[in-house]
């Protein structure tokens, strides 16, 4: 399908220079990467999670900037039918590449070619995530805290599946927002459920808040229902901004990213300086989950401790319950801001340590020397975790890795036998239940547990 | 649970005299009504369907109206919980409470207080169905016509749900609105679908619109989803508001009422008066419905002709078709409106005959009283079964009909025993699968055929 | 200038009935009537107070509605010129023009054609008088009381305008909306000031409404500026919505019609009943009309006593204090209302008597018969000088008057030669000063003191 | 007065490195530039032109900053009573207060701070005064063409200051929205006129667009009704912005500074690249003003010759032919900018040379280097006549220019005997007409003319 699309929202201006940068095909323009994420959402019914597969399926895709006198428009050629009813772009796919082009010429003009952005450090690492997610119109100065978090696999079974969106709905009905990682299974289940709960109590303005990263959107394509999609520069922004913009988070079982992303939290709450900081936590899934949380909680038990243990509850199979804690949980978060002047809509006092900030590239040789001791302070166990979880994440799914292991093989992964046993067990447990790859492709690990 | 609902959307303002009645529980008072309605509504969220067991359930409900300075405000006292989340009432119920109450006062007033409106005369009966919908506001004049009504039964299989809620999602997907009569089932799953297809096209305005009448509306509950409710005072001119405010026509499958909506529906569209007026109609369900519409299909062919049948299409098992049909279909409308300079909003064009305006009241006289002749003009005969089948809804699920069975027996259908046979195998299959009542509770049928 | 115009605001659906009554041009057609006050409208930025002249002026004046898909259309057939700009007309006058139709519409289904309304029943017609402005959308429940009525000549001096205008702007920037009869001079100034006021203040949605009354519109024209337009059946159920919704009431210098409304508002407010209820009047104009009050003032001394002259205060030359009295009053409304569960929106407590209510119809013998005494008790005077001052604006000014009074000379007005010299000397005042008719014409009286 | 004022608009959410930017007094910080701004804009409703007068008024007004859950407040210490109406800051002026901050933070961020930014390059001058708009918000895609800028002296006469009310008035009417420096007199009137015509028209998004510097902030204070204020950082980028921005200009009568205007805008419009480009502009006053124009039109003809003087219109005495030869004269830019595919928003196409984009610093030295020859050319005459009224402008009234004055003397201005002639006999006229500042103060020129 091609078609000239008209904007809408808020980006709709742009300068002459900023259509040249868009257009710019060469190694320093942006043209590749705003070619991906586009076609990443236009992808978005495509059930699949395989980003190279799709880059092939549409290499003739392509997207052009035009510029008129009532502002720009895209021209889109040879672009996914799936995004098209009756020869129209959805029009929630629309919006979503407006939100594209936001972004990617945002960071480009405030981190890449700004001398002034120092990579490297933390303030000016939390800076910028502030303002990329004040640049997408996200902080909404009228609300008290509303906005949960859904984390859990993009792989889930149809009981789970459902189970999210009952959760979703629950929590709609209390007046929530959901915010995820725009993919779909856990990523859609509780936006789905939620928005027939905001159709009952005439909620105008759901807010479907979707984070994402170039790396991975083209895996986990953003639902058209995301009606916020936001585009971070790497996972490590991207997993401060769940953790300062949203008010509590639910986690769903999932796979590697999903533990990813249970690290990075505890690894944060772990540190002292949060100790008072109120932070709604809930680990959920239907009945037959009952396992899988089983495993994890023993595992951060393990590696974490019992002070990480109390950070977070365990809900099996109740949705109502886990949307009464949430809503508390909600209620105390605002209080504490307000005690202690803090925004509702961004997380200032949260601190985050450094180690959790810096993009970690995960190279083989990085994946190899990554030191993984239960003699670690939890912490800083915590980040390293974090990391060998975000390597394998990128192993799997995104495109640099999932060459880097076509070509040098799995990273290599070692470190204290003890734990390198449960890391082990843990992620042969996502293997077996499908939560590393969608079913039906047969999973090759990319990593490899030397003992 | 007992609250003080505050007023939302138009009807906030009542004279002291409008008070009064509402008030005013003696016969002439309308309080008894007005109680009655916003118990079902509040009850929109409860899984069944019989009236009676409703109502002894909450005898002690009770609503009172409080006059304020800003307005007026409802007071409920024991209220079913399952309206309330958080202790607060669900918001899209609280509308419905109040589009019950501009019905009611607006009925009370414009038909049975005033000695100008003439219940015998057609035009007057056309006169008053327009200005209920006007007086709800339900013209939107901006709009072309996209409004799809679905009918079909309350009591209908996962499957049929998950169907009508496929079918509502592509009927969304081409930014077409729900209008139906309120109910569970057929009558929830098309709103559903059509609500999550509207998140991904960005419609902000979804109408779901439900039509019931008073005598109805306690056994089918309006579900909190409905964004527009409105009340007709009667079965016949709910009807009529079908017909002359829908733009097409969707018929799942479903039990006598859904019966009573086609026949009404033909008997109409057989008029000669009517025979270029374009009227989209598709009869659908997943592949395990394709019998049931065939058992109609032949039904309609023996007693209405072939030409009757040339007024529909059936589609088996694909939602797809059925969208694209209706959004054709109701292009072909909007040029006919157009051409002919009639109201996009109101079909003031089509014929409806005084045969199927009069209020039918279904007592045991009358039914035995029942033509039921295949001699018979078609049109004739298409009123007479439509009253059948009217009279059969009544002593299923409607107070005043399961009263009079009970206490006389079932209704006596007569007349050409071919027909007879006709009619009673097509009950009796809707009595084998269910679609006469939920399943669970055991079906007594409230009719026999004496042949 | 000829043209078809599209509906703006809410009334844009009529029924085929609807459209032949304003269609109808005979005697009980409302073609008449309804062409007569969109003229008057259209008229709106003429200078002039001579409904005859104008009438005449467009004799082939024209208007006819059209049905159409989306809704109606009015084509106006050899318009003022006036009311357009660059061949389109005037969006206000647009408006205004629908707003006719919905009130003449719905007087005629509500009061003439109902058989259910006694027009001598006082409640009836508080009830119609709160219908008519419901009906019109004036009833907005969320804001405290917030709008001054004001009063005043239609032919007033540059200063004096330039004054009301002063006064509307203090009480603009204090958010006070504006109510008047919607003509030229202290019926336009003070919404013009409040206006500019209000663009300070980023009021988005002033409400300038204008109470008019079919036997008036055409001489006084309502003002574009003016935004809801009510048309009441008579004088004395539009003075009833003037004190029903407005919260308070400033009056500027005027003639007769001043005169008449200031003697109904202290007749009402002299009646025991209404003692506590608070109601904030102010009489103010510039230095130069200082006299004017004064004369008045002790008018009422005279006739209707001490207690009548507490009711107001006189303010000269001070529009900031004319403003923080009205802003302070309106706040002992609002306690008031609250406390009294009192409506915001309409003043349900304040008791006016069927003297005030009851239509008056000036012809000569009415006018002769009129007990003027001082001798009655205050309220009933009032009633009876505030019905003469009501017969000679009809005479200077409404249609039916002023062929009355060519036909059959000056209404004789007698009794108490006191009182009637006090009569006499505040007329010839309003004479001298061109209060009775705009300057430039010369103003023959239409009445006769006999002594 | 003292206040804490909510934010209103769009800059709610400011990082912690903003704030502290903003609170920093050091010569390096934003402080005294906010609070400078701050102040003239409180200082809306005073009539005078003394910046330094109004500063040493409020020597004590301060204004912080405080982050709170909800997002920045302003706290006001001291400040201006006559921005408050009942003790509440009037709203205008409050969201004003938040223009002023988010401009300032974007200038400082964009232009001192970035070291990209380079000051001598027309492009990137050009892309900065987009920036600025676009970070306004000032960019709305949907409308076409309809922005008028006039231009006008903030010193008019009672007489001219109605005129340009009703010039306002006629374009109003025509839906067209005003651009003005922002200041009293000619740069208020219009926008008043043109408000009530909006309030005819029922314009609800009425624009009033005041570009202003910092420097002529404090002399030139934004009227209240000024709905989008937006600081440019320097004369040169505010007159760019004018340009670009504006569609049309309309020009009253005014002093130096409407001179330099244009002189700016002619001088551009002589560029032979800018031959073809349609623009608007028409010279206009009552007639009284008829001589003033008749000079300025003769200056220009020995200046900058005929072809300039085929640039404009001179309309004396008509406000409505103003405002039809403007409506039409938006008609041809529109097609002009459909024809080549322009934005709508923003001139691109017209060329700028720098001499009329880089800083001309008014310094003695730079005053006395103008090159003022007749023999130059007509374009670069007009860069430099430009430079001089600049210059006579900051004498006048920038603060650091009176201070230059005050410590050296008047500028010396020298040239071409004949041209020196015709400067001095221009300005002394505006001196004499008290056009170089308000009535009432003593005006000792800031410039002297050595011939």
């Amino acid at each position: 399908m091609s078609a000239i699309i008209n904007p809408v929202g808020t980006m709709q201006v742009l300068s002459n220079r900023e259509v040249k940068k868009l257009q710019d095909t060469s190694q320093k323009g942006l043209h590749r990467l705003f070619r991906q994420c586009c076609l990443a959402v236009l992808n978005g019914e495509h059930q699949g999670d395989c980003a190279e597969e799709m880059m092939s399926m549409y290499q003739d895709f392509n997207i052009r900037i035009i510029q008129e006198q009532r502002g720009l428009k895209l021209e889109l050629i040879n672009a996914p039918a799936e995004a098209f009813v009756a020869g129209k772009l959805v029009r929630g796919v629309r919006e979503n590449l407006f939100s594209v082009l936001r972004d990617i010429l945002y960071v480009s003009s405030h981190i890449s070619d700004d001398p002034r952005f120092d990579g490297g450090n933390g303030t000016d690492i939390t800076h910028i995530v502030f303002e990329i997610l004040r640049n997408a119109g996200a902080f909404i100065t009228k609300q008290v805290p509303d906005t949960v978090v859904c984390w859990g696999g993009h792989s889930i079974s149809r009981e789970e599946y459902e189970y999210t969106q009952k959760v979703g709905y629950h929590l709609g009905l209390r007046y929530l927002n959901i915010c995820t990682g725009c993919g779909p299974g856990a990523m859609k289940g509780p936006m789905k459920g939620a928005y027939i709960a905001h159709a009952k109590q005439r909620v105008n303005h759901s807010r479907f808040i979707g984070l994402t990263e170039p790396g991975i959107i083209a895996a986990e394509s953003p639902n058209p229902i995301v009606n916020e999609l936001i585009i971070l520069p790497d996972i490590e922004k991207r997993l401060e901004a769940f953790v300062r913009f949203g008010h509590g988070i639910v986690v769903f079982p999932g796979g590697a990213g999903t533990c990813e992303e249970i690290l990075y939290l505890l690894g944060i709450l772990l540190n002292p300086a949060n100790k008072s900081m109120p932070f709604p936590l809930v680990f959920t899934g239907p009945a037959s989950a009952k396992s899988y949380f089983e495993d994890i909680d023993a595992f951060i038990g393990k590696t974490l401790g019992a002070e990480a243990q109390q950070r977070y509850q365990i809900i099996v199979d109740n949705p109502l319950e886990v949307a009464k804690i949430m809503r508390d949980g909600l209620e105390t978060v605002t209080r504490y801001r307000r005690q202690h002047g803090d925004a509702y809509y961004f997380n200032w006092l949260l601190t985050v340590d450094e180690h959790f900030q810096k993009p970690f590239e995960p190279t083989h040789d990085n994946m190899a020397a990554l030191e993984l001791k239960l003699s670690l302070p939890p912490h800083e166990l915590a980040a390293n975790l974090r990391r060998a979880m975000s390597g394998i994440v990128a192993g799997n799914i995104k495109e640099e890795g999932v060459i880097a292991i076509r070509e040098n093989g799995p990273f290599q992964l070692s470190g204290d036998p003890e734990l390198m046993q449960e890391i082990d067990a843990l992620l042969q447990s996502f293997v077996d239940h499908y939560r590393m790859k969608l079913p039906g492709s047969h999973y090759q690990p990319c990593y490899q547990i030397v003992q």
